[in-house]
């Protein structure tokens, strides 16, 4: 099937945001954890996180226009840390229930457990094997709907034992890391294989 | 285990290059097809690729700085139109080899299949089951590594037939769609379920 533009335009309103949220493939939800500077916790789930370059270590993150209340962007802008935390199979209700709207904190709300490192400020969530604390950079308006991205430098890693390979491959499948489609399907995965730097004078060859 | 900043500066170049692109979780494989106004196709792998918004469709794709031919960008920004095409299981191996430096065309070299449609000058892979025609909107500059996001329009869906559901939602695990790690990781997926929108008053429900 093919549609247009005007077809697109013409679909209903919740089953267009559905097609659309689907198009950009498989995307692994994180959650965010924030602080406020009056020390309210803050847990929200975002699948929209990128990679944006190691050197310095960046990652994005996009902000919805008007997603109602805003706590974990105005608990970076104000506090200028906040973490990044892999959702695994394990975590999956508690994850997803983040998302409702709460008055307390999630943490509180949905039972997942928040966790200090060092003089980080931001609350990671034990619960996750692959724990991200970042420092906020800078943010980028998109024109065309008012979205934010949300650039931050990787300031600390914490990883579960056992999943970083020899040439720093993360196997975020053996820690049971989630794969998403759209706003609401969640899938596990199986390894086909890892695929050797591509060059011309051959198919690429399985590394594994 | 923990790595501190220090820890993370101090890692071996490709070791944290493989590491921190792990970290944004999986990702779909992309195939983003353009014209130049010379009339040569170009075919380019891409994974940062992330939904912007519904209403407009809009979607994005981020582009490493010095990712040394940039013929995807350049072409998007000449010719205004482009085509982002999901990569299933059964390209995996082609979409992969188009990352290699060719000299000619990535279709002809990788035998991939340019598919035209009404009015579209941009190629679209024939091979793929999602495919998405896009029309150039703006491009914003990450300060922190000079990365550029790219944000388009979506024109027109072709999408093969029995993929999408009533409420909008589309199975691209049927299509089988690749998951991915990193830079060179492939996996495929099986559905857990979907959950329900998420309220306070009770934890989520299995929507299947």
């Amino acid at each position: 099937m093919q549609l247009s533009y005007s077809d697109i335009l013409g679909l209903e309103q919740r089953f267009r945001t559905n097609l659309i949220n689907c198009l950009s493939g498989f995307k692994t939800p994180h959650l965010i954890g924030t602080k406020s500077k009056s020390g309210i916790t803050n847990l929200g789930l975002f699948t929209q996180v990128m990679h944006v370059g190691a050197k310095p270590p960046l990652m994005g993150v996009l902000f919805r226009p008007h997603s109602v209340p805003r706590h974990t962007l105005e608990n970076i802008l104000e506090t200028k840390e906040y973490t990044i935390n892999l959702v695994n199979k394990e975590m999956m209700e508690q994850a997803h229930w983040t998302s409702a709207r709460w008055e307390k904190s999630e943490f509180e709300a949905t039972g997942l457990t928040a966790q200090y490192s060092n003089d980080f400020s931001a609350p990671f969530v034990e619960e996750s094997k692959i724990k991200i604390g970042l420092e906020f950079k800078e943010q980028l308006l998109i024109q065309a709907n008012k979205t934010i991205l949300v650039i931050g430098q990787i300031k600390t890693l914490i990883i579960e034992d056992g999943l970083l390979s020899k040439d720093g491959h993360l196997n975020i499948e053996a820690a049971n890391t989630l794969a998403m489609i759209g706003l609401d399907s969640y899938h596990d995965t199986n390894t086909i294989g890892r695929l050797a730097y591509a060059k011309p004078d051959l198919p690429p060859k399985r590394l594994d």
